[in-house]
Formats: structure tokens, sequence, C-alpha cells
């Protein structure tokens, strides 16, 4: 099946551009001696994150532990999650995840290591605990090199856990001086800050300007989008997942309603103007969505876009869509390939 | 089992108060003698569209023929598409449908109207098809009685179709105006305009002002969220879905992290300030998402929520939340009574 006979709307991704980001991802971590930990929760495919350690990556990074066990079963056999785990039957789950593959996770309180500890001691490995500080995002995260190295002190204590390093989101200025003050405060007692995880697509391929960090956790990279576009870091060519939609209606000459609407391309706006780039009119503006309706100015159209005729449009969040659709469609020179199921979609616990 | 043993984050649905929903929404439409047609795109449900259906309603509303389909094979009898159906797949799949159930749909174009009739023209029975017309959201629908008129002839005209009525969203004054000019221009050919439907929450409980409906789709009311809220359109008692949410992070005295983030909540803001409200903490701002988390300011709150603390969060946009979850769990009282897998979730095609 070509691309013409999609039905729409349909997240498709253009597979040579995907493998290039992929590889060109990983040349860069390896030239810098930087392990490659992608995050998937901007594909939710296990079949993509096999791509991704085949090509040279350490392992997955998961958000939620539902995802990080779709990843197992696909196969997946080394997990990091960079969240804190709460309440005991997700503590249960996360028992039987360190049973099948490796997995490492974060922390940033006592009340979340010592849940940990509580189940994972019954275990005979130890479960390699990170420390999550914030590095400027004011999301998670200890505050301190104090309060980092209290925590690591107390991971390092406690039965069943291992204090197994640092970790942010996203990697920039102050990561490498927070890093070196906490080991310096942990130096008295021994323990060591082996593993130093930074993350962010915006950052990646300046991942090696922060000395302190062993690992990056590039997300979005593999597919790129409208925000990374519009942020430079970037170029179209590079960007590998678009929605394709068909036009639904022309109700005046300066308007038409494409079929995609929040529920395909998401309202994550990122700051920007519009909700996605439609390729074919460059002109066209983007310019509001209802739930299965994309409304479009096209006054700036030289070529006005026409009911029926189908449009490509760069969205501007991709993790946001494909979270939307059921499956992505791997095209290469716009034939269909491969459809994926998103099977990681929905899996928020 | 009950509420506090469900892994967060949830949607979960107060039975007793969807149930008062979906009664007394047809109490007012019987009372009124105005035809209910529910839109499902609010809960996605089979079971729930039983529900309305048993209740009185006529059918249902489907906004895409993904949903229609679900719908169709979990038993529904009667459904409405009011969204321009194009390309020769999908008039394909409105072939199949129409040998399933009693199917309308909408049009506001004679691209769309001709690609129907060329399909359907094959089949006996003839499809019924409404005119969309614009009362003022400047989204799809012809412009004026004159363009509808001339698109009702030509419905009339065409083999396998219908003309059946009129059709608009929202329902507001300009309905009834639209309403009769067109059927003073159809009068001279005899063409009868037998169906109008009307749409959306915010004016269902005032349909029988406009005296021209003889329909209404309500959707989210069905619900209710915080957007109703705040409109003054439901009480928060009438507010039946909300989502369940773990505090997983305190990393300062005024900031709590919530596992909850714009893919549980979605990036709906539908114009209010902040993504929720925390109903055991209704000083704390839930002000910002990210995928998996939400921030937020407890700096106003009295008692300041702890970390492994459960919060019920009733979310801007109700619709947009069920479509990011792959289950809906209903209870009573408290008890876990059902757990409904949000069967037309993704079918955006």
């Amino acid at each position: 099946m070509e691309i013409g006979q999609i039905e729409t709307p349909a997240a498709v991704v253009d597979l040579d551009v995907m493998e290039a980001n992929i590889l060109q991802m990983q040349r860069y971590m390896d030239e810098h001696g930087i392990a490659n930990r992608p995050h998937i929760k901007t594909h939710k495919i296990p079949e993509i994150a096999h791509m991704q350690v085949d090509a040279g990556a350490v392992g997955i990074t998961c958000q939620k532990l539902g995802e990080a066990e779709i990843m197992a079963r696909g196969g997946i056999q080394d997990i990091f999650l960079p969240y804190n785990i709460i309440g005991e039957s997700k503590l249960e789950r996360l028992m039987g995840l360190v049973q099948r593959a490796a997995i490492s996770v974060t922390a940033d309180s006592e009340f979340v290591v010592r849940g940990l500890s509580s189940v994972i001691q019954r275990l005979a490995e130890e479960l390699p605990v990170m420390v999550e500080f914030d590095s400027g995002l004011n999301r998670c995260g200890v505050q301190s090199p104090q309060e980092a190295a209290d925590l690591a002190r107390i991971i390092h204590r406690l039965p069943g856990l291992r204090f197994a390093g640092l970790m942010t989101y996203p990697s920039n200025e102050n990561l490498d001086p927070f890093v070196r003050q906490t080991k310096e405060l942990l130096q008295v007692d021994g323990i060591e800050v082996g593993w130093v995880s930074g993350g962010g697509t915006q950052s990646a391929l300046q991942a090696h300007t922060y000395s302190e960090v062993t690992e990056h956790r590039p997300g979005s990279y593999v597919y790129g989008d409208r925000y990374w576009l519009e942020q430079g870091v970037m170029p179209l060519e590079s960007c590998a997942l678009k929605v394709i939609s068909t036009v639904v209606s022309r109700p005046t000459p300066e308007r038409v309603i494409l079929d995609a609407g929040s529920k395909t391309l998401s309202s994550d706006t990122m700051g920007l103007d519009g909700h996605g780039l439609i390729l074919e009119h460059p002109k066209a503006k983007l310019y509001g969505l209802n739930e299965e309706h994309g409304y479009v100015d096209i006054s700036s159209c030289s070529r006005k876009p026409e009911i029926g005729e189908r449009v490509t449009v760069l969205p501007n969040h991709c993790c946001a869509v494909t979270n939307l659709f059921n499956q992505v469609v791997g095209l290469r020179n716009d034939q269909v390939e491969v459809v994926w199921p998103v099977a990681a979609r929905g899996a928020v616990q």
C-alpha cells in the first residue's frame, strides 16, 4: 500500500529518516563515550526500542511502570525508570519486573526509598536506585547537593537497595556543579557516584560538554517535531513523524477544516503559534483545534487546498501525538512497510 | 475492590451520578418532545451508549466512522455521523455500516454528497443526509440558508440519498432564523425539513427554546467536568468523572508533583486557569503539566498534601481525558462495580 491509500488521519513515520536519527544519536554518544539510554515515551513501541538497542543503546528509559512492563515483555533487557514508584501494588509490580529484566529506578525522598526497600529486600539482588536532583526545571528532585548526599546515604544503608548515582532532567549548566558537590559530600563516607544520567533532546548532542555525565536519555530525537524544528534543534529533513490528514470542508474561501483535531494532534502547543505545519501549504495557518476538527486559515495560500485533498502535518509535539493513535504506520519511499501498534499507549499506571 | 486500592492515575466514574445525569437529560428532552441523541465522543464506551439508549435516547451521535463501527458492533442500532465522510475506503466502510445499523450522516458540500451518492446508490435503502450549517462557530457548515437550500436540492436529486434535514453545532440564537429561511426556500420545491438537530451541553437544557429543533445531541453532560462547573452549567455534585492521582514528590514546601500529567489530564485548558480542581485541596493550584507529571502549588493549602497521599482531580475537559485512558472504572459508593474498556478510543479514522 502506498501513502495515498492510507486512511486519514494517520500517524506515519518515514523509516529512513527515523533510522538515520537513531544512528546519528548513537554515533555521537559512542564518539564521546556516553551511554545512550533513549526515552521510549516518544514512541511507546517495543520494535523501535529494539532498533535503538540494536544500534548500541545500553537500554531504555520508561516513565511509567506500565510502559516498562510492556517493554520487558517485548524483550527489552535493561530498563531505567526515572520515576518515584509509590504504593503497595506498584511495588509488587516492580518486584515482578525486577525478575524479568535489569531494572533501575530513581527516588527523590526518603518516603520513596523506604517503600522500595520494604519490598525489594525480599529479593537476592539489590535494586540500583538513583537520586533525582532538580537542575532548574522545578519539577521533581532534591534541591541541594546536601539533600542528595543525605538521600544517597539512606539508600546506601537500606536493605535491598544500592545507591547507583545521580539523575536529572534536563541536562544544563547546573548539572556539573551539582554532581561535583554531591560527590565531595559523599567521598567521606566512601560512597561512589558511578552513574550520572542526564536527559533531553535539546541538550543531547551537547551531552559531552557536561563532564560529569556518563549517560544521556534522549527522547523525541527519534521522531522530531515542529517544536524541535522551530528551536533549531532538528531540521525538517530529520522530522520523521507526520500526521496525514484530509481537507473535509471549505466553508469559506479563507477557511478549510481538516479531519485532524486535538484527538490526533493533541492540544500541546509547546508555546508555538498554531498547532502544526502543513507541509504542502506552508503559508496555511492551523490556528485552532476541536476534538476531531482542525481549523486552517488559507487566506495567505497561493494555491488554496481543496475539499478531499490530503495534507501532511508536522505536529508541534510528537510524544503527545503518538500517544493518541492506536498504531503508527512506517513508510519507506512512501510505501507502507510496517504498521506498529503503539503498544504502551495508555500505560499510565 | 474499593477506591483506595485502585492504582493511579485512574479515570473513575461515580455511577450514581452518571446515571442521574443520563436520566435528568432524558427527562428534560421527553418533557419537551425533543429527540435525545447523545454524542458518545465523551465516553466512547458502548455500555454507556446502551444506558443512554435504554433511558430513551433515539440513538447516538458519533464523530468518526471508526467510533460508529465500534458502537454498531456493540449493538447500537441508530447512529448519526455529523461529519463529512470523504474518500473511497471510508465510503466503502460506510456501506458496510449502513447494512448493520440505521445510519445517517451530514454534508456541507456538493463534493461530499456526490461521494456519498456514488457508493450508496448501490444499496436498496436511501441514506438520510443532513445539511450542516454554521450557526456561528465558524467551523464546518454551509454559510447561508441559500447555500443550505441549494445543497438540499442536490441531495434530493442524487440517487441513493434522502435529504433529511438540517444540523448545526452548537445550538444558539442563530438556529431558528437559519432553519426558517431555509425551509421557506425549499417550500417551493416541496422539499421538507423534517429533522433539525442541535447540539452542545451548554444549551442542552434550553433546547426547547429553539422552536425549530426536533433533536438535540448533548455530549459531555454524561460525565461533567471543571469547564461545565466553572460555566455554571453543572454543579460539582453532577460531575461524575474524576482522575485519581498520587502525590509522588514534594521537593519544596510549596510544591507537590502528581502522577497525572498531560497524558492523563490532557493539555486542553478550555480557557481555564490551571489544569484541574483538586477536590481535597481546593486551594492547591495545578499550574503545570508535563507528560506524566502534574505541578501543584500548595502554598495556599491549610493542610499540605504529603508524598504518597491520593487526591481526586476534576479535570478541565472530560472528553479529552477519557480518550487518553484504556479503561474507565465505574464506582458505586466508592466500590468498583465495573471496569469498562474505552472501546472507541483512538478510533480517529
